[in-house]
């Protein structure tokens, strides 16, 4: 096979780009010299692309046979890894895009053992262990020393952490934390490299100190011997089993038969349990929602990195893919080129540009008021809290929603495993369930949105809900206009209108005899659908503000197809939740039809440059590990080239035929 | 473990059920006696209980293992249903149960590697060969002496048949047609059972006779010796990888060196070549669509199936799962009794129910339009192919989107293999691109939808199109009407207008120059959005019609269920498409609330039933095969017990410790 040649499809799609596509990457990285960094990570990874890439796809292998592979390889990256960090003084942005980044995601296709030590283990760990505690183990940990997980979750507890069952009760006698889990339900289930992988855990316990509850703590807890990896008298630990992805994560399951831990291994940064056993509350308990908040703008970031990957592979394949003639006498069209593949496609690439800077913004926003926060200002906190869970369960939804759309655009071949598309919705549709169930998360956002609507004229709104007053003022205009800020106005008309009539409705259910609980759940479908049309709307105005702030520093060309996809993305949603315009705002329909034939005409404009809208996200092919979606478009080639390595390829006859299937076609079973 | 005691929140759902669950599984079933038979085919298969559920899960072993494990298992399962189909004169209709009932698609959650001979050989074999041609093979493969495939679809070439590659040339010097694959692009690509299993083979190729191409023809090649099993010469044939799902299967590729085959190998009941070469049409080339709409149906009972076990896992599992208190003193609630929860499982129990009797209607359907076929009345066969292009397309649609939505309510341990979700999703997405991707069917019901409207007043109209006459008949009412009648009349309209929209607009688009292809691309969006409304049409007014007929010969008690969730069915999908029932309907904002109250109050309704209305399904442990959703509730026990199977738990320390973690934490590589 010559793989030296570009698809020629491919490289007339490239001709026809409008704008300097690496202008676009730096854009998307963040500026030129983030480019170079991230391309010298890659050069650095590249230099063991044979032990990384090399062998027998991970998916021919067998569950324990893909652990092993996972150890294997994720010990030559982050020992790479770990040199990067050392020669460079590595701040936190860039920790963030380490650990989230394509790199970071895309050496296994499915998720990394160590993942949860660098996202979870580390951040926790170093908010919360005093200095003592940092001195002690910040360092081994910093360098892989140790190998942390962290275990909340419970076999029969999830969201409601309030409910754990695991309990750490103090005895003074010898100054020890017992760990005990009471019942199968208590067992920890799901931590990431907890299963064989980790030989140190935070675990979330139920505090007893002096027969009272304190309410759930974090312990450090040694689960496994550090010489001999065996685990320790009293901890039973192992792996849940194989999942729908992640399958290289190694969740593990985490059990305590009174297991005795001294004191000092309670993270006492904030609350503390003296020698005699005196509970000290946290001046500042709500410090630790930090962590909470850090992880879900990874997530954000997770997300479009990969829809980023979808949208590259399907965008891509459908430029060189073809499909019908329209006449006798020409070739079969690219399936890019029919007007319902360009809506699967070019709305998924709208998306991810719109969460992209989605992303950017709540990661400024958590900066602003996380310094705020250490300064003991928190008035902000309820705010960030809303935007981080809102964003989060958007992001991945539409995240997991568009990826699916891409894999399907794809038809059978979409399916394939090679593809790397089943992989990589496995990995989104994740996002939607843990750190928080999008449904429960958006019913927190709505709490948010109740509470503010019903002080909105005595307190003053923090900037994401500040358009409540806007819209609901009496003098505000409510005439409908078909552009990106009617778009957005609408939206946020959308949202104000079922947020006051979710504060009636619960007034109206109290007022009639109706628990607060009760009548929560009874209207928490509209709740629900209050919290989305409110980040909808954040999210299309944060896209075209931002956006069109960064417009003025780029070249006319990549500015005007910027502006051609904030406007995309708008007319979709607006098009997607017409209900809820037609209901809410004054849309006629004729805007409703306008709207639809400018949808169409954007898309036509958008059209010639898809593939340089992907090709800017610059995914090299050993990170995008798809036959679909690889750069030189050859797309055939490469799916015989790795169905070739199937191991049920490399003997002519398998032995199953002799043994089962031969004397079953003679009718001998 | 004891595993004895059901769980006690199931013991009292099943208490409050106000139904007879017995009556409305033989309902389900088609009567009595059918659930006595589907029963005794379990008694069956469960005494090989152990050879077929026994040993290490499926999930746990390597590609190559499980395809081993599926051949063992298939050959177990297809000898006891040899042995069935022997002992009863099965008729078509068990046929269809044995392939693509419950126990046929359960017994491996990831197909079977005999599924295609089965479902295609064997139906295009029996339409297609000629006498001489069955009394030679039939037998043969009735008793699986030889395992065939059916090999369309090319690497290069899917949805658009005429544009395959593969050709086979008549040489009248031997007799024979030649077989070839001018190039990669032509090799067949996704014949299941062609990988490894199969020896025989239908092919699609474009038939060559003196020097003229004829189209595509079916071919029985034999691809493999029946003795050794080795691949003929001149025959390239192997695996195509691991999938998303479907990984039983044994999908395979297949390419031809100039293969030689007699000519007596061309299926020859309809069209013919003769011994010197000459070709003779078929006279009646429309008898092949039979097949294609067969095996349509089958997917759209499959797809009734597949949602079926979702919704048995995620409803029991709801009813067992606790989360959240109320109130301190409270035990945490049952998840069913959360409103956002009642919104995802109850509408997709409606779905499933919907569906099913959407299903029997097509099969009752097609019997009688393929009996008129076969006497040469052609007139319903347009009708039809619409009507099983549509709802094969919605049903894949919903059963993969519903499963998906029942996986994600289920949290996390929805996304853990054992409990089934999973899988279960891969099976039913995979339906919705393949025997016709979703959009391209949708297109051609669209296309036979506007046919329909340009001859609305000359041509009469066929059952399920007659709706289009009365709603646009200028007497008829439009005033709206909050009742399932008054829902399928809205939706009746919404299809009525967007069709004859897309007719108008393709007229003034071909009128101000547009070739008919490009204006029929410019508008496709709208022409699938047609095509979807209709079909929604038709299914819930199937659903409400036949439902409601079968009432009258059920208890009051079971009688008021079904009328709730038909309401419910319609309530749910009016709020889906309220967008397009406020701009092509008269209803109003005031509806749209009282829709909404009306929902909230059906789910209220039907939930002291949920576990009834799945339990009603008898879908035995054996084959439901989930930890989530067993009839005894016992989910945490079973979550364990699963996990403990993993070969990572077998051993407490991985050797990947000692070679690769250990060095990597003591800073050694």
């Amino acid at each position: 096979m010559n793989m030296d040649k570009v698809n020629e499809d491919l490289v007339k799609e490239r001709a026809k780009c409008t704008f300097n596509v690496e202008e676009l990457t730096f854009f998307l990285d963040g500026g030129k010299d983030k480019t170079l960094e991230r391309k010298e990570r890659e050069r650095v990874m590249l230099t063991k692309k044979e032990e990384l890439f090399g062998g027998i796809p991970d998916e021919y292998l067998s569950h324990k046979e893909k652990y092993e592979n996972s150890i294997r390889k994720a010990v030559i990256l982050f020992s790479l890894l770990r040199k990067i960090q050392k020669e460079n003084n590595t701040d936190l942005f860039n920790y963030r895009n380490l650990l989230s980044g394509v790199l970071g995601a895309s050496i296994s296709q499915d998720g990394s053992p160590f993942g949860l030590h660098y996202i979870m283990f580390m951040p926790v760990f170093m908010s919360q262990a005093d200095e003592e505690q940092q001195a002690k183990w910040l360092h081994r940990a910093m360098n892989c020393g140790i190998i942390g997980s962290y275990a909340q979750t419970e076999l029969g507890h999830g969201t409601f952490i309030r409910g754990l069952e695991t309990t750490a009760t103090y005895d003074p006698d010898t100054e020890e934390f017992v760990l005990h889990s009471p019942s199968l339900t208590a067992y920890k289930w799901w931590p990431g490299g907890l299963g064989n992988t980790a030989n140190y855990c935070i675990v979330i316990a139920q505090l007893y100190s002096k027969d009272e509850c304190h309410g759930i703590h974090s312990f450090i807890v040694q689960v496994r011997d550090e010489e001999t990896h065996m685990p320790l008298p009293g901890i039973k630990v192992g792996e849940i089993g194989v999942k729908m992805g992640l399958n290289s994560v190694n969740n593990g399951f985490l059990g305590f038969e009174k297991v005795r831990i001294p004191r000092t291994n309670m993270l006492m940064k904030h609350a503390k349990v003296l020698k005699d056993g005196t509970y000290v509350k946290s001046k500042n308990s709500k410090l630790i929602y930090g962590t909470m908040v850090f992880v879900r703008v990874v997530i954000v970031f997770d997300s479009v990195n990969y829809l980023a990957k979808a949208i590259t592979v399907a965008t891509r394949y459908s430029a060189v893919r073809r499909q019908c003639q329209q006449k006798e006498s020409e070739p079969e069209r690219q399936i890019l080129d029919y007007v319902t593949q360009q809506d699967k496609i070019l709305s998924s690439i709208a998306g991810c540009y719109a969460m992209k800077m989605n992303a950017w913004r709540l990661w400024d926003t958590f900066n602003v008021i996380n310094d705020q926060l250490h300064k003991g200002n928190m008035e902000r906190l309820g705010e960030l809290h809303a935007l981080a869970c809102c964003l989060k369960a958007i992001s991945t939804t539409d995240s997991s929603l568009f990826t699916e759309r891409c894999r399907l655009a794809c038809g059978g071949h979409g399916y394939m495993v090679s593809s790397n598309l089943p992989p990589t919705y496995a990995l989104t549709t994740a996002s939607c369930t843990y750190e928080g169930d999008n449904t429960v998360l958006l019913l927190q956002t709505a709490r948010f949105l109740l509470k503010t609507w019903k002080h909105i004229d005595s307190a003053p709104l923090t900037p994401t809900v500040a358009y409540l007053k806007t819209v609901s003022d009496p003098g505000f205009s409510d005439k409908w206009e078909n552009s990106v800020e009617g778009i957005i106005r609408g939206f946020q008309i959308v949202a104000m209108k079922k947020i006051s009539w979710c504060v009636e409705s619960m007034t109206n259910k109290i007022m009639s005899g109706m628990s607060q609980e009760d009548a929560w759940n009874t209207i928490s479908i509209q709740l629900v659908s209050a919290a989305e049309s409110h980040c909808r709307a954040i999210v299309i105005s944060t896209f075209n503000e931002d956006m069109t702030r960064a417009m003025k520093s780029m070249s006319p060309q990549l500015a005007e197809v910027m502006g051609q996809l904030i406007e995309l993305y708008a007319v979709f949603w607006a098009l997607e939740r017409v209900g809820d315009l037609l209901q809410y705002t004054s849309i006629s329909n004729t805007d409703v039809v306008n709207l639809r034939t400018r949808y169409e005409q954007l898309l036509r404009q958008i059209r010639p440059n898809a593939v340089g809208l992907v090709d800017a996200f610059d995914i090299i092919d050993e990170l995008l590990q798809s036959t679909l979606g690889a750069y030189d478009g050859r797309v055939y080639e490469r799916l015989m080239k790795e169905a070739l390595k199937s191991p049920l390829n490399a003997e002519p006859v398998n032995q199953s035929f002799h043994k089962y299937l031969k004397p079953f076609m003679q009718g001998k079973l």
